[in-house]
């Protein structure tokens, strides 16, 4: 088998063998196969695609790349959700608590922000102390003790995804279904998971915007999870607008603080309490996806999610106090409105691009080599189908370096469609829920 | 101009600027822009495909890469002639003599057999002394002592195609017209020449196996030429079975010897005359093409194109007495015959795989590094519309190392399609003349 003859393949519409896929991937993780032979095949499997048994040997190949997590130590079922990524998107610090003070398992790994969109590890590390960098003894010690443990991909898993990553990266063939599956399936299949929450964000500030996209990447990474014998389950929900009113880091975690507190916007609690409530379906500690709610709803009212959040911060070397602290947390020096051009409502928003206003303020990285600021954040004070006047603030844009503000306020500004007549449609976080 | 965001465009089915490809390929060259990059955008590119402005663009900057060639010292015209390569495919040591003989000057900067096909190089490499590697300057030398002179790429001529060609070979992106035409014109106008006389190759022993493909190859190329105001015109020949008899290298040089002898197979010496009537034509040597023809078959019948030949030879450090002794050529030591498995008439042939035959009997490379055994060759007896007896010899193998001889005789016999009803369809050696 040669690399050049597999790449004329798929650059022909051919489909690959799980034997060619495997010398494909297992020959560049080896370092055997060069960059720019991967980088050919990757651009021409963006744009031939891969069928789905193409993608499960794809993903299967990866994650047998490296290691896969041994819990049988750990008694009970083990759960996970993952997100597509987007806005806002915070959700991972609040049901983690939650399903683990259900008594399931919550082995996160848990990736980086990259472009328009934040990263669980980037909102954990503001937490004063908190170390994301464990190695496989140490997570499998928190698991034990707290029933959650959040911490970013090591050497160890799925070094093929990891590889391939970086290069995709650098060659634009990141936003393809079957590429999209197969790296975050490989990783999330890794953590030796019996259930997966996907919930696949659609919209604006997604990085699918069209549902149909959306639905596509749900169907194969369902099927893909399935055909392996996990129970997984995906929601297609709204990313047309930010979830919940804060993005950045520090204000997320506080965002995340009020939700286990029995407090903070609709629309986050809402989602959190839906995920919860799919993995304790799957994870068999419910018998329906209700009773499920219902057991999330109990636990942040009692105060045992929150409890759960401060052990598991406890454990990875954080601060808890900042639960109780809020000014523990980095927080921005300045703050300055984002005034509306218009009067009227507003009707839709390009929501990457105020995740690309956030990056520009520091919150956020262009490059993978990029540091962040922990404290820069944007809080919106409108939604979609909200009423605004001219003057009134958008958002808020809570910074430390003003070098690029006046340049991130119109980009902000720019991103709100605001017109004279309501918007009819009815919104709906929850889309479609595929599987389970 | 970032790197990426220029794949993105292509993979997008974006249209680049002349400032981008710049970036591109001059990044490229001075090893500014990785090799991962450069295969996705090149894959990119040849799913996408480039336009006439990106494609003359993409020529110019690999031209402008390295040095052209200043010919002004010499006076006359300067004319050359390019092939897209075949199977047997030899006009180059026969035109180059009868147009220098001629009186007009053809600087040849020639290339190597890889695949199926033959290059120029490695056939005057059969000629024992005759070196392919002159500096400019010595090219020059040779230019000017007898008109013509055949050497191989160095390092001054567009060493953006250098590179980017072998990324090419390695990564399936190679039978692009684009990226094809940048290529051989890049070159081919380095050379600094007023005209040149396209062969663009159709049938199954051509790159381009349709007819369609060959004249779209063909009219980018004319067009491309004409904008960087040259005289250029395309012939489309026919690449359906080999040209002439002989295939391999010393034998196709013994072969030339026969046509510029007057000698030698009609369909090589028809389209050797053809050849070189438009070259004259086009170095405004001959008022119109029949002259050119007609001036043709008199410096071969007197005679003069094969002092030429011998005058280039000697002058590249070649032994001419080959021309008179054939046995000073490399010979190979045993012979086998392919008989025909049937009675019947020759239908078709799969042309590149009596080209593969060859190279896996050692008178080819799969791979550049690979060493070339020039005695080696195949001699057809029939060609299509030819009557056969089952049990008569379609071919004869001159071979040294046996080892793959059984393989190779049942590849041969493999290609040779024969019916009982004779073809129909009248064949033609050149199909169609583009620009002119």
């Amino acid at each position: 088998m040669r690399a050049v003859d597999l790449i004329r393949k798929k650059r022909d519409s051919g489909e690959h063998s799980r034997e060619e896929i495997d010398f494909l991937i297992s020959g560049y993780t080896r370092g055997e196969i060069p960059d720019y032979q991967m980088a050919a095949w990757l651009m021409a499997s963006w744009l031939r695609g891969l069928n789905r048994a193409e993608i499960a040997s794809l993903t299967e190949v990866m994650l047998h790349s490296g290691e896969i997590l041994n819990l049988s130590s750990i008694p009970g079922k083990k759960v996970d959700k993952h997100s597509t990524g987007g806005v806002g998107d915070k959700t991972s610090l609040i049901l983690a608590p939650i399903v683990a003070a259900g008594g399931l398992t919550v082995p996160m790994i848990s990736g980086r922000g990259l472009g328009h969109t934040g990263g669980t590890l980037d909102k954990l590390e503001s937490i004063p102390g908190f170390n994301v960098n464990l190695s496989l003894q140490e997570f499998l010690s928190v698991l034990r003790k707290c029933g959650m443990g959040l911490i970013g991909q090591t050497a160890e898993i799925a070094p093929a995804d990891k590889k391939i990553y970086a290069l995709r990266d650098a060659t634009s063939t990141v936003e393809n279904i079957g590429l999209i599956c197969a790296s975050i399936m490989s990783k999330k299949l890794a953590e030796g998971i019996d259930a997966l929450v996907l919930d696949v964000k659609t919209g604006s500030g997604a990085f699918m915007k069209r549902e149909e996209d959306s639905v596509r990447l749900a169907e194969v990474m369902v099927e893909t999870g399935q055909r392996m014998g996990k129970k997984v389950v995906a929601l297609i929900t709204d990313m047309d607008q930010p979830l919940g009113r804060m993005a950045g880091h520090s204000v997320e975690v506080l965002e995340c603080i009020e939700i286990l507190a029995g407090r903070g916007p609709a629309d986050l609690r809402e989602l959190s309490l839906e995920l919860s409530a799919w993995m304790f379906f799957l994870g068999e500690r419910t018998k329906s996806v209700d009773e499920g709610r219902a057991l999330a709803e109990s636990l942040i009212a009692s105060g045992h999610a929150m409890e759960r959040f401060k052990h598991c911060i406890r454990l990875q070397g954080g601060d808890d106090r900042i639960v109780e602290k809020s000014q523990l947390l980095p927080r921005a020096r300045s703050q300055e409105n984002v005034p509306s051009p218009d009067s009227g409502f507003v009707t839709t928003m390009n929501c990457e691009n105020l995740g690309i206003a956030l990056a520009m303020l520091g919150g956020g990285r262009e490059k993978k080599e990029d540091s962040i600021d922990h404290a820069v954040g944007l809080e919106f004070h409108k939604r979609i189908g909200d009423r605004v006047e001219k003057g009134e603030p958008l958002a808020t844009i809570h910074y430390n370096n003003g070098a690029k503000l006046a340049e991130a306020q119109s980009m902000i500004a720019g991103s709100y469609k605001i017109d004279e007549i309501a918007p009819t449609e009815k919104r709906r976080l929850i889309r479609r829920i595929l599987g389970g």
